[in-house]
Order: structure tokens, then C-alpha cells, then sequence
């Protein structure tokens, strides 16, 4: 793969030439007219090419511009926690090569004859949707994420992708509906806009629904990619948070991001002071874990809301638990789009910015591993230039 | 244990003098004095002995009757499911011989000297509770089932009891401290006032909470002795009820209680026409089933409350598919002693009625039997006449 990457490295150029700046003019492959024959769309990335969860370089074929698409070159793309289940087989069988990645900013470098959202050079992100079968999306506004025809950034069947597959944004570049990308706001830079395009809006689109007041007790379970987030967002409307991790050495950043507790669950019996003390739960861990325990933290009749995705997606609850508990359990799934450009430019104005680790290309097996093994703090971010 | 039952069975004659008229007159062993000898009670009834799910008649003594208790002559007990998965252990290690039962009615043929409750003669209803070690209860009215102390009516650590659990109500009598025992009226017979106390108040105190309105559309899943009675207290408040069952001959029956529409499925692809339709769904169903299938037919926002207890208390759901309903889902258990009544005194008020099969001591192993394959119609009823 290493090789072929060589081999067709020159093609790249007329594709990264947009990736210089935060500005720049059209190109050549800007405005495209409606009868502009449509190419496949060349890019090089990172790829799965089976569960091992070690990616390999590779050069592949995204679907052409269409009329009501954009093509992005990828500036940044962050590492979630859900590439590595995904990958890995466990939320069931994926078709390889498979590129990983749905936190993804860039700059615009084409838009179709149709599109009217974006411009050549515009700052753009996208989550973890890229296209829909329908040919309207004004009707599911803030809900596309669980309307049938919705397109997911990788390993989903798309009729266009050369690849039978879309394929996500570890990668130079990408071809998105322009439904389906948000503008990047200048005041934020696009290192820190990345994480919130998957961690930002899984944990803001709950919260904004929890109705967070002054002073209302939120709890966040899981303090990784989404869980400091959660902690960051649920601060920053006024949320007293008290945040419950497995890893005692992230309290001191924890504290920082603002949690007014931070409890390290070394052994479940550390939860029972805060039994039905809570208004409110988020829970970001993804993988099987006690949940009724947890859940018996929010107060009767309040509301435990589960994002992160474990094997399988089977989350195990004990009922004789969470009937006692009197609490509601939900669980949510990113957010519609209008929400997701909400959480950008929320995030951009008040300064909600993710913890970040840059890395380049070749880092991102190193990093997966580190993610797994809870050492991430809190969200790589991988610079598209080293693909 | 045949021979046992044999030998002792005169010593019964005092205890079942009560048993033959809907009102009497005290007894000697009616009120008693505080200053009384405390005796052990003899009972007489059906125990497990092992996970076999068969249960031999068995002797016993239960605690004596205490300032705050009553002693209940039973009439008759009913047949929950629970108790078949209690015995087998399918909810955790057991201790034997264990008496089952716990919807229980009879004729109080003692009270405790600060018993103002009940008086000897009364008609009296036993649930699932029977005793606490909080000694002022009124702080905990309706929520006694989720209150530390409280005693749960079989196989639940009991100081007092000379087996050392609590035995319950496939049996000759009960002692109950009074605050768990509820009245029944005069206007409903013993044998359709029983199921009311788990199977009628399990259902009653979720549906209640759910605030049924004229035109609400409510589902039922499992239609056995808990899911008949969801139905018809729903019919009855004017909802239009669907009932999801897995057995076929059941329709009529269920068309019967009210429902607006019966499903038979066969397959979970009968869901689909009913995905997203429902304002509020309640289960019943007593085992691991998809419960994110059955979820996803209540309508964004709704409410989906589980009160079937499967093993090991247990429900797996598909979090992406729990998400993409945006529905609440939680677990309810029977319900507090206010419910209690209340939904006794509503069912015999509104002839609200289980349908029921009377049966011998004789015959509970073969009812056990027919519960689980799913032939009970839909509530057996011990005559404990007959123990």
C-alpha cells in the first residue's frame, strides 16, 4: 500500500493546492457548471482494511462533484473513539479498505452548479453524515441523523463512491452534499473545531434538550473525547458538574475544564453518595459498564442519557435498578445539522474549546492504541498535511 | 412432606375457623393484648425446595403476631409469574423451603394490640411488602417498594421468622404489620381482588403515571396476567389500546378487555406498521426480548416503561436504536401501599377484572407450567381452601 501511495502522489497536487491557507481564490476545480463531465474525485488517506485496528496508507477514489455536493480539502480530522469500534468490527461486519474519521474541517476547493451554502474557500466541517437519498432535507432539518436515506461518513453503502462506500475523513480531501457540512467560523481555529463536529455535538445536542440551568446538578460519566466536552459545555451554561472517570490521573485537567467534583471510580461503591443527587446524566462510555449504578446517581424522575456507542450497541440495564432509580434512561446520536452549526459557532464565541493533541499521519496506530487504553487527553488530531 | 402436612393438620383447624364467611366475629385469637406470650405461627402450605420449579407442601412457622401486625386467614392467592422465576432462581440464589405467593387475600383473624387499621373480620389484601424495619412508615407512603428496610413477601431476610425469610402466600394464613396490608371492599370477590395486588397494581401505578387521557394511544406488550389487566385499566380510563402478543389464540380475548387493535407477532417485522404510533408503551414481557423493536413504536419523546422482570433482572437494549426512537425508556415495580388500595377500590368500583382460572393446591405445579408456555388465561387462582 506504502507503495502505491508513492506511485500516485502526484495526482494529489492539483487537489492540495488549496490546502495552504485559510483564504483562497478559486481554482481551477472551483465553481463546476451543471454540465461539467463529473470525475471520480482522487484522495489519499488512512484505511481499515480489516478488524485489526492498524490502518495502512491509501489512495483511493471518492464519487464525483455532483451539482449539490462540495469538495472539501481536509485541513484537520480528529480521532474518535467510535472509528476504532467501528473498525474493529464490533458494531458488526464492515467492507474494507475503509477510511475512517467524521471530524473533519477543511477549506472549500470545488462546489457544484447548485450549491448556494458554500463558496470556494469558505472554512467547512463536517460530522457524521455526508449525503441522504432524499432529494429535500428541509423537512428533517435538526433530525437527519435518524432519517432513513441519511448517508454516514464511512463504511455506508453510497451507489456514487467508487468504492461502494462512503469513505470518512482520515484522508486530503471530501465530497459531501452541502447539506451535510457546516462553515467554520474564523474565530476558531481548525485544530479545535475538528473534535466538535462528533464530541461537540453528541454531548451539546442531549444537553441543550436537558434544559441546563444555573446550578443544575449534571453528572458526566466517561471523561474522553465527548466527556470533556460534556463537562466544558454543561460549565459554560452554568451546570454545576460532577464528573465520574475511571482515571485518577484526570482530575487536575477535569477541575481545570471547570467540574465542580471529580469522582474517580476505582470501585463502584464510590457512587453511592451521589445516589439520586443529580439532575441529570450524560454518559459518553462505550463500552459495557454498570449502568443501573450509574443511572441511580440522578434524582427520581430525572433523566440518564447514554451517547457512547458499546459492542454491539447492547447496553445491559438492570430493571429492578432502574425501576427503584425512578429515572428515565435515553440515549442520542450526534444531532440534526442546524444543531451541529449551533455547537460550532457556540463553541467558537464562548470559547468551548476541546483538549487537543496534534499528530501527524503515522502517529494515528499509536494513537488509537492510546485512546483505547484511556491515555488520550483528550482528542487527537490528525494534520491532513502528513497524508 | 405429604406425611408431615398430615400429622399436623388439626393444628390448622383453629387458624382456618375464619375462613368460612365474609364477615365474623373475633375469635380467640383476636385482638391480642400487648402484653400476650408472642407464639410462632403455624402455617400450612406449598414451598420450593430446590430450582426445580416444583413446589411440595410443607409446615412451617411464621413470626409471631406483633404490636403493629395482623394475622390474615387466606382465601385465596394468585399465581404471578415472578414467583416462578423467584423459585427457580432465576433472579439470584435462593434460600429453601420457600413459600411463594404474593398476591394474597383473605380475613383478618388477629391484630396487634396497636392495630387501629384493620380489626378481626375484616377483608384484607396482601401484596408484595409485608413488613419494614423503618418504624414510622407515613414519610414513605407510596414509595415503600423502593425504601431501604422494606420486607418483600417471600424469601427475604426476615429476623422475626423463624425460617429466617419471609414466606409468602400459597399458604393457610399471613402474618403482615398492617401498614402493608390494604382493604378489600365488599363488592369485589376474593378471587378477583388477589391478582389486583401485584399483577393489577404493577400495571396500575406506571399507566396512572403515564396520565391515560380519552384517545391516547397506548401499547401493551405480553398480554399474561399483568399485561390483561394493563389492557383493561387503560380501556377503562378510554385509552385506545394495542396489545402485542405472541400467542394467537389469545385475540379474541384481548379484543374482548377492549383493545382497540390485537397484533399477533409472529415476527418482529409486524412492528414496522406501528413504529413511532404510540403515545405511551408499557411491557410485560417477562424475558429478554428486542426491546429497542418494541420501543421504537412509541412516538418521539414518548415513554416506554418496563415491568416485566426478566433474568437476573436484565434488559439489553440497542442503544442506537433506543436513540433513533428518542424515546424514554424506564422500569417500573409494583407500586406503593396508597397506590395499593387505590387500585383496588378502582377496580371494584369500575369492574375492572381479571380474568381468572380458580385452581387446587394440587394443581399449582401444572399451572406453573402453563404459565411459562404462555396457556394461563390469564391469571391462576389458589382456593386456599385446599392447602
Amino acid at each position: 500500500m506504502a507503495e502505491e501511495k508513492k506511485l500516485d502522489r502526484r495526482e494529489f497536487v492539483k487537489c492540495s493546492c488549496a490546502a495552504g491557507g485559510g483564504l483562497l481564490l478559486a481554482t481551477p476545480m472551483g465553481a463546476l457548471a451543471a454540465d461539467t463531465p463529473k470525475e471520480n474525485v482522487k484522495s489519499r488517506g488512512y484505511a481499515a482494511i480489516d478488524t485489526s485496528g492498524k490502518l495502512v496508507p491509501w489512495l483511493f477514489e471518492r464519487r464525483p462533484v455532483g451539482d449539490h455536493d462540495i469538495l472539501i480539502d481536509i485541513k484537520y480530522a480528529s480521532i474518535c473513539h467510535s472509528d476504532i469500534h467501528q473498525e474493529k468490527g464490533h458494531w458488526g461486519p464492515q467492507k474494507y479498505p475503509q477510511v475512517p474519521g467524521h471530524e473533519i474541517v477543511g477549506i472549500v476547493a470545488a462546489v457544484g452548479s447548485k450549491v448556494t451554502k458554500f463558496k470556494v474557500g469558505d472554512r467547512a466541517g463536517v460530522g457524521c453524515m455526508v449525503n441522504s437519498s432524499l432529494e429535500k432535507l428541509d423537512q428533517v432539518e435538526n433530525q437527519e441523523q435518524y432519517t432513513p436515506g441519511t448517508v454516514f461518513t464511512y463504511g455506508y453503502p453510497e451507489k456514487d463512491s467508487p468504492t461502494g462506500i462512503s469513505q470518512g475523513g482520515y484522508a486530503t480531501n471530501i465530497v459531501v452534499r452541502d447539506h451535510f457540512a457546516v462553515h467554520i467560523p474564523e474565530h476558531i481555529s481548525f485544530q479545535e473545531a475538528a473534535p466538535l463536529l462528533c464530541a461537540g455535538i453528541t454531548t451539546y445536542s442531549p444537553l441543550m434538550k436537558a434544559r441546563l440551568k444555573k446550578g443544575m446538578k449534571v453528572g458526566v460519566a466517561g471523561i474522553g473525547g465527548l466527556g470533556h466536552m460534556a463537562v466544558k459545555i454543561a460549565v459554560s451554561k452554568g451546570a454545576e458538574v460532577y464528573a465520574f472517570t475511571t482515571s485518577a490521573s484526570k482530575v487536575q485537567d477535569i477541575l481545570g475544564f471547570g467540574a465542580k467534583e471529580v469522582i474517580v471510580v476505582d470501585d463502584l461503591s464510590k457512587l453511592a453518595a451521589y445516589q439520586g443527587k443529580l439532575d441529570y446524566m450524560i454518559s459518553t462510555i462505550p463500552y459495557q459498564y454498570n449502568v443501573a449504578a450509574y443511572v441511580a446517581l440522578v434524582k427520581p424522575y430525572g433523566t440518564f442519557c447514554q451517547v457512547g456507542m458499546p459492542e454491539r450497541f447492547e447496553v445491559t440495564l438492570n430493571a429492578l435498578g432502574l425501576a427503584a432509580s425512578r429515572v428515565n434512561f435515553n440515549a442520542s446520536l450526534i444531532g440534526g445539522m442546524k444543531e451541529t452549526q449551533e455547537v460550532v459557532d457556540y463553541c467558537a464565541d464562548h470559547k468551548v474549546l476541546p483538549k487537543i493533541q496534534i499528530i501527524r499521519a503515522e502517529q494515528i496506530n499509536a494513537a488509537w492504541e492510546s485512546v483505547v487504553n484511556k491515555e488520550a487527553r483528550y482528542r487527537y488530531v490528525i494534520d491532513a498535511a502528513t497524508f
